[in-house]
């Protein structure tokens, strides 16, 4: 198993359960240096050479693989040319199961037959549904205020579930030191397999779009996307770097506040921030924040955030031009490459890819306005 | 373009929109008589010496592509060892869009720009999904008392939607004589589409497993299934068939009842059939029914039926043993085989592939009922 780095100060650590370096940012797990894309890819285990684990079984053997769709119909609503990483595809339908699929495989090796995690949405899906079938025991925290039928779909797949009162942030940090291992949102052996997104991406794409565009939440998945384009690179699988532009909910967006204010720390949002249809990446206080400045400031990209009206708007194009149903949070990809287009960044020269983290098929779909309700004499007229 | 033809009459019909023998039947495409496994499989098209389509795009290009999922922790409930042929992974969750890519691809090649269908469900998603992508008009007719969730689920993607009163089963007839041209659930060109979800499971298998289990409803992907088996082997491409079982939902079986009687037409059900958990199959006069009597008895296989709380229970074991959250419909086909295996059929020594047909992502979860709801202190006290 390859050491834990910090990518901020340069400590480096022995492989194991710790998460954070003594300078308090999160470790990962030190870069591969010999890569060759693989001949087939039907899996993120195609791209084993950059994991820390080697021997999934059931559901876990599954994760990844999904397309990259390139979507014609969006590239005049975008400003350029457009392709949707298709995340939906995972087995619980986000890319929460690349990061899983790798913890829980990890996990085993070490010995553990048990894993916890903080979340209150696709993550403790994607770990309740691991667990269940790699014969794990799961333990799932979620915040009391989590609405009921979310609760529903986490509980399916029959985990631990507790719903527990108070800060949510200061759950995230006690959970660390609870037993079974937590691997929680930004935890290294997630960020390891949340960099198949991109790596698969590049391997589709045959090498670096222009730009590609990532939610950003808890900053665990923009971690693995820098990771790997950094790991490729340096095994010279990639010839140039994509700018990695970020994506935050207007309602909560402290990494893209200390983004345009130029500072290197991210200041934790102080009310928790405002309601926003993303709620899968309102996250008031991203333990991986400062990561995810260094990620957009060397690939010359950038932190962003999108108001809930642009985000919707994005959410239709994806389905009335793509035939995407994506989640609220997912969207923000698009709005964001609309954005860069509108201020000059991106042009209709360039092609850019949006990573859609995830399926919109367990939100409530807005009520239909345009249904015809007529008798059959009456369609026998019309056609 | 290869001809149609009629496997109960023999008749041939040269290509184009033609749906029916004059003996009633429906038609399908001609078999390939040559064909190689692909190195690759990504999506269907890797099959595509088996379709009547080549120039996909969008979504289409990412249909198919399912991973066949080992579950072990199934095998103990099953009585026998379990694969998952896992379609929730296409672009909108069910192995409709299988059939749909190939049919609109195979449209435009004709020249059309729009496609109608007649569902209630996963089809009419499909296909106004679909259309959508690939900047076609979708015509989606659907019963008027559909919920009105799933209406607003098939209304994002923007199709002419019509609600139509009156029987369901005329409507389905009625809609071949409407123009655009209707592609519905057993179709020529969506059976030679729903092809590769067997093609496709037999390549990652790498052969034919001992039986293979597949929900039905009107028939269209049953005759898929048994389709690329005999093409398949014709080519030579596979050693040995496998026993092909079909499965209905107990409170509306027609399909099941004729094979029971001894039949070789199905009898509709007169009242059209009982409510059931697993309504995405329901159908009370299945228009290919007496071809899934003919695939049932040729290889050997069965046509059964299971009730809800034999569906209900399959559903959730595939959750806490399998960690896949698959809709009512799909989990009849793992309530076949307990009922297989009960029975003396299937064994513990078997290889038997159940296929999970679409997503339970869209179905309201049940309410969980096994959460444990602390403070943070109360937490800490408990690991
Ligand atoms: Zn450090
Ligand atoms: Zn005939």
């Amino acid at each position: 198993m390859p050491d834990l780095v910090c990518d901020a100060c340069g400590n480096t650590y022995p492989a194991g359960d710790r998460q954070h370096c003594d300078c308090g940012e999160t470790l990962w797990y030190e870069l591969a240096t010999d890569f060759a894309w693989p001949a087939e890819s039907g899996s993120l285990w195609a791209y084993g050479d950059l994991l820390p684990a080697s021997d999934p079984v059931g559901i876990e053997r599954a994760a990844g693989g999904t397309p990259l769709v390139r979507a014609p119909r969006l590239d005049d609503y975008a400003g350029c040319r457009i392709r949707v990483k298709d995340e939906s595809a995972n087995p619980t339908g986000s890319f929460k199961d690349r990061g899983t699929a790798v913890a829980t495989a990890a996990l085993r090796e070490r010995g553990a037959d048990a894993i916890g995690t903080v979340s209150h949405g696709n993550m403790a899906m994607s770990t309740a549904a691991h667990a269940a079938s790699a014969g794990m025991d799961a333990v799932v925290l979620v915040p009391d205020d989590i609405p009921e039928e979310r609760l529903g779909h986490i509980a399916r797949y029959d985990p631990e579930l507790y719903a527990v009162s108070g800060d949510y942030g200061r759950l995230y940090e006690a959970s660390f030191s609870l037993a079974p291992t937590f691997v929680n949102s930004d935890s290294p052996l997630r960020v390891a397999g949340q960099k198949t997104t991109v790596a698969e991406l590049l391997h589709q794409f045959d090498g670096a779009p222009d730009a590609v565009v990532v939610p950003v939440s808890s900053g665990g998945h923009a971690s693995g996307t820098w990771k790997a384009v950094r790991e490729l690179h340096a095994a010279g699988a990639l010839d140039s770097v994509p700018e990695l532009h970020f994506v935050q909910a207007a309602a909560c967006d402290p990494i893209a506040r200390a983004y345009r204010n130029g500072d290197d720390t991210v200041t934790p949002v102080a009310d928790g921030g405002g309601e926003t249809v993303a709620y899968s990446i309102a996250n008031a206080n991203p333990p991986s924040g400062n990561r995810v400045l260094r990620a957009a400031r060397d690939t010359g990209g950038s932190v962003l955030s999108v108001d809930d009206d642009a985000i919707r708007d994005a959410q239709r194009a994806l389905a009335t031009h793509a035939g995407l149903a994506v989640e609220a949070a997912s969207a923000t990809s698009l709005a964001a490459v609309r954005e860069l287009t509108a201020e000059g960044r991106l042009d209709a020269s360039d092609d850019v890819a949006v990573v859609a983290t995830g399926t919109g098929f367990r939100e409530r779909p807005p009520t239909p306005d345009t249904v015809h309700r007529v008798t059959q004499g009456e369609l026998r007229e019309q056609f």
